[in-house]
């Protein structure tokens, strides 16, 4: 059993989702694991992880408009509002989509569905430099 | 350290959550491990995972009604349709449940709660074939 | 490669979220292990897990009455309620957070952000006993 654990410096250059599917698997062959797990992790609290459909733009579009609708920015009813009106809705949009996530690793690739991607969900509105630390581990 | 990796085949009857408990504490068996972590991942985008009450049925369809409400079928507001109206309300439902959970192995068995199952959350009206990758490691 | 496995003890004076970054640390910190993975794995479906900002308590506050309006309490459409106004609603709170996060161990601590803290959301009005399942593994 061997493991490797890699950080992964992407910058957003604002609110959207942004694809890491190539990165995260040249760590995965950089690693040399043929059989085992990738986890990916989110140090963030107003970012966070998504995987979804990579193939048509207008599917994350729409659930970027939906996160949208369900969080909205500058709610008169949110007290934290230190860092603007993106700040709260985006701590609510992290804390219904993911942290961590762990993918298979088969045949030394990410187990990954035909149209699935990895995706850092930046929900704030303004650029940042975001850190993923992905981990992978097996034989 | 060993570790067993296998895929589970699911047919859907549609949309509803259909629990996997037993066939993934299956796998968690023929592995031999006693003291580890079981890895369920769902290489879908419009199926996802949960681990929910499994005793009251009335708890699945409360949270199937509830997650219709949240993300409606056939929403106008939706660019995405190009597989129906469930198609990008299925996307929405996968987004906010999870993709990937990590239950510990202890004993020789899933440290489930007494009333925790594992469910696959197929969010399509149609009938589908899914697979869900069960990577299963420790000692 | 090490693993160790501990359960936590949580006693939550009621609905809200609770931090166990500490203890979970420390069960990071027993296990020997300086490059790994840690997985939180919570067995309840009326409780939770969270990573969240832990800096201002607005924060968590704006969360939980926000989770309040998305799944509210005692909701006529709910037909499960059997354990009372809060049970449904506990069960869909617990459906978009999380039930499992798996953290990186890196330097023999847990690699989350600068205010980022794992927390149990206890979902139900009464106060209750919760027990954490904590693995940690790695080198």
């Amino acid at each position: 059993m061997t493991q490797r654990q890699e950080r992964l410096e992407v910058r957003t250059p604002g609110r959207g989702l942004h694809e890491v599917t190539g990165q995260v698997g040249a760590i995965v062959a950089r690693s040399g694991v043929t059989t085992g797990l990738c986890v990916v992790f989110c140090p963030h609290t107003s970012s966070s992880l998504l995987l979804q459909e990579n193939a048509d733009p207008s599917a994350r579009a729409d659930l970027l408009a939906w996160l949208g609708r369900l969080a909205p920015d500058g709610d008169g009813r949110y007290e934290h509002d230190a860092e603007g009106e993106d700040d709260m809705a985006a701590h609510l949009r992290s804390a219904v989509t993911r942290s961590s996530e762990t993918i298979p690793v088969s045949g030394g690739r990410l187990a990954l569905g035909t149209w699935q991607g990895i995706f850092l969900a930046e929900h704030r509105t303004s650029p940042h430099r975001r850190t993923l630390v992905v981990h992978v581990f097996g034989e």
